[in-house]
């Protein structure tokens, strides 16, 4: 860490910080230059409070040279974290090399349709299935989810097919209620909603980890920090759109973020091309870009009958469409994984 | 609202769209164009879910003519809210032509602290007592806040200056420990937790909500409607800056969220410019500014005694110059009440 | 077009608003709801001045129902526009299936690096040279290019390995030096020179345009128009990143513009993960998915000698990986191609 | 300047560097930390090329701790720039705590229009004269402003009134036409036209350079180098809204630019409320905030006829409506100056 003094400071001020980083147990070197001074800390500076430093009167600005994050870290952790999701029958590797294809609907409705839908994604290739029991919407008076009943029908759907199951948590309260969910996911709007996240620190479940709208890769990082300083290790993180000024997408979808993330972190990175677009139109080929990109996954919105359900959303695709999706993502996955053995054979 | 929809839609499903929309009790009338069918709807449309319609396949898009809030607007609700804060010896009142001025310190940490800073904001001129004991923090290993502790020293300067106390509440069931706090803070990172923002919706406290950091105007307003929409209508709207590309400041502070509040909404509108711009020496003109541009109250972080406290923030104003600027504010606030009322009266 | 007005908008105004849209040739229709009328426009609103109509005292808002773009609008032209490059014995094709690749240094330095880099780049399977010969710098202390000089080098690289020059143009008075040039470049900063850009629509010479940093794809379109009503109809399009709050990438490739500008133009559309990511090790994922998202082609920096080249850009790619990502682009192409055939064989 | 190295960066290479550096006349202190060196450099830096250092392949990131500005730096410039405008008998003051009102349409579209309004604004208080004759426009099918009429139709206001004028300049070639226009505005979509810039730095008239869609302040600070590095010292900084997410005003006005900019530079700094909102009803209190915020001067779009002129913009105020406005400012920057006054004399 490095630390940019204003000019003049005042040196009982000065002495003042010196000391206190030497309590902290860091070494701290002074270069002394024509306008400032700067402070270069060595030691265990990752737990250092970047705020509070930043705060003092006498500093300029503060500069890490090293991340905030340990846990998440590749640094620390240089081999890839691999997580297992589901029993013994029926185990779903998420990273590792493989492709990992969640889909389902954006709502869990009613029997039939989550049965309907959850079977067609089995068919054409999915590993995991989605769907929201619990749905957080911006309006009061938008439909809510269909809450413990949705997750009811989920656990129908996952006995049924044998697919694991991810969806939404919005509460800690709710928590008594996700025994048979094998994916806990934490929308992008409780992205920094610390206590949950400490909370699901100490569950026994993955955890799919959405960034949130505006959240920096390094903010999606610290609240992958916060689940796993409780103890849980099992976080995948997840790319779905930042809010940006273009509204030709609903969000912009950030795919720089799955090399970024993967050369800072171990941790699994799927992408949420549905939500990220909010048009089925573009799902397709932003979902073939991530697995070009490196993603360990994708989680993709399908519905079931367009022509008699009225809420089935513009960014989910069709049964039939998203079949034609799956065997291309397949096959662009297996150029992938060939020319990266090609890489490491020359 | 008016539907628009894509070329040569499928007749019956347009006319499953229109026979969906007369149960919904509307009117719709429809427009033929060159190449768009265009639906125009009249009734009550505000707790129409605009995502569901747009969703639709044979729908282009969707505009709002009225707007999706109804307790938060203006539109229904003409008279200013104005909020009584705190007991009969020592009410405030927020809006309705006062200045409500809150200061006091980011983190609660001392009594003697808390004592110091909230006896001499008092004397400035300062209306409310503001200072964290719960601190939603970015990295699990900075300082979380004193918690019930923190709030027990609240209390005390509380009972010493008479100040109500405003606080943030970051999860529900911190609500036992908040008998004593005037005003429930939601932090902006909180903005969209629905479920937190129902339940204090169910409280009988004023709510001071703080727009999130990529949070539009309108969702902004969708929020405060889920807690009026509960049944608390006490609800204080806060602006405190956006997440641009600017770094010059931490935020940037939105202004024109003051006159655009006010215009849509009755809800008294304040501004806090320390976490906005993230350094005191541009609290005071940000300030200044904001009571310029029609705001109902501030809320400014002001440290003790920079001297000795090493966390003091960068953006905390100390004492004095808190004095000086209290003055300021008054003294504008005066100016604008005058010209107002020669604007009235002429 | 669609026109909402305000509640109970002047009577005069509204009839004057009436008949002037009636002398434009325009068709009205008027619908009147519960709180507001709207008008719907049938008729040729493409050339109509939105910000006009949207200025005056009555109206609320308007929302265009057809694009304001003709000539860059895949409706009117529904088939892909396939842009030939260079001469007979040289010619190179963009867009119409083909993945075109143009590489080289960030600036032209001199002729060993130009004629080395070019080869380099040609033997690994590229079709076009890159080279800045005027550079826009954010500073005025900074390196502008060489100007004329490096103009001349490119030619010599050209005249050397037979491959066709793209080099960014400045300002109209440097037209004179481009005759040499294949493809002249607009960079981001002057996607809307509106002055440069209707000059450019007088050459005979094909024009990459690039995205302005924040910029929408409509605008973007807006931008080729303004060139192609010119009469100048060879436009490429090229996505290069835009500005947000994330500060991983220089800037957020925005790769969901591939699909959105397909939909929207029959223009060719190319993309550039060097200025987008600003960071060497994200250019190869970033071009891999580009191509995956369906893109046209990609520009690409390739440096010579890092060992002796103090300028290289983190963002320039040595030739080796420049060469190993060629043929990851090849193959990915391929096997997109594939795909493609199989699904309308099907 | 501090140069944050990659961990075991190659001996040679970082001796080539520090050599560089060297060569440049720059002293380099080398501080060896647990996982990276940090070079820190002392000598005139403000030249130095930050992207081309920042470009080496063994340099982790690169921190500035002066500014890259010198001419436009308060640091080199403590005192206020003041500008003087006009001639002999009609001299305006740009800074130094006078209040400059700059009023005009947004378009000249006729004699009796532009005499009308410039006559309505001087009675008002305005000490300037704006209005646009060469426009730019997103479209090329929009009205592009009246050119060089225009032009002639500001000087006969010009001499009906005594007001100076500012008008925008689109291209260096346009410079022929404006011997008489008093202040050269050059637009945001120009800001980064840096050969315009260069152009205008050899011109003997102030420049009003308006900030960039996406522009950063020290980029905006940049720009203002490239005029001043040429020779010409009189340049207005001009805030007018940044592009953001935000859709309820046009842009989002960023306030703190003024106090911001006041600290960083000695240069006048004025607001165009007008064009950052977008909507007339926005157009005062963003003003006033401005002039509260500490702003030395305003352009505000005024224009004449409501009744009968079609294209007047939403954002331009009634004549009436400016008048009322003009006695506001006024007040406020008279309350601004005693209350400066008083915190002197104390």
């Amino acid at each position: 860490m490095i630390i940019v003094l204003k000019e003049n400071p005042d040196p009982s001020q000065l002495d003042g910080l010196i000391s206190w980083l030497h309590e902290k147990g860091l070494q701290v070197h002074t270069s002394t230059g024509e306008s400032h001074i700067v402070l270069g800390l060595v030691g265990d500076t990752a737990s250092m409070d970047i705020d509070l430093i930043a705060a003092l009167d006498i500093v300029q600005s503060v500069k890490r040279v090293q991340e905030p994050y340990k846990k998440a870290n590749r640094k620390f952790n240089p081999e890839d974290t691999v997580i297992q999701v589901g029993n013994a029958q029926n185990s779903v590797q998420i990273g590792g090399g493989t492709l990992t294809i969640m889909a389902g609907p954006c709502s869990v409705e009613t029997e039939e349709q989550i049965l309907t839908v959850a079977k067609a994604v089995k068919q054409s290739g999915a590993t995991m299935l989605r769907g929201g029991a619990f749905k957080p919407r911006t309006s009061p008076y938008s439909f809510q989810g269909k809450g413990v009943e949705g997750l009811r029908l989920l656990s129908l759907a996952k006995k049924a097919t044998g697919l694991p199951i991810v969806t939404e948590l919005m509460e800690v309260q709710q928590l008594e209620y996700f025994e048979d969910v094998d994916v806990i996911q934490v929308g992008a709007r409780n992205m920094q909603n610390f206590n949950l996240l400490k909370e699901l620190g100490r569950q026994n479940k993955p955890i799919l980890l959405k960034r949130g709208m505006s959240a920096t890769l390094e903010e999606l990082l610290m609240s992958a920090e916060y689940v796993m300083s409780e103890g849980n290790e099992r976080v995948i993180l997840c790319e779905r759109g930042i809010r940006t000024f273009e509204t030709a997408t609903r969000n912009t979808l950030d795919l720089s973020a799955v090399p970024v993330l993967r050369r800072l972190s171990h941790l699994p990175i799927i992408v949420d091309p549905s939500h990220a677009t909010g048009k089925a139109a573009l799902v397709p080929p932003m979902a073939v870009a991530a697995v070009a990109a490196g993603a360990d996954g994708l989680i993709i919105e399908v519905h079931n009958d367009p022509q008699h359900a009225l809420c089935d959303g513009s960014q989910s695709l069709r049964p039939e469409v998203f079949d034609t999706l799956a065997r291309k993502l397949s096959a662009i996955h297996k150029t992938m994984r060939d020319l990266e053995k090609m890489e490491k054979a020359s």
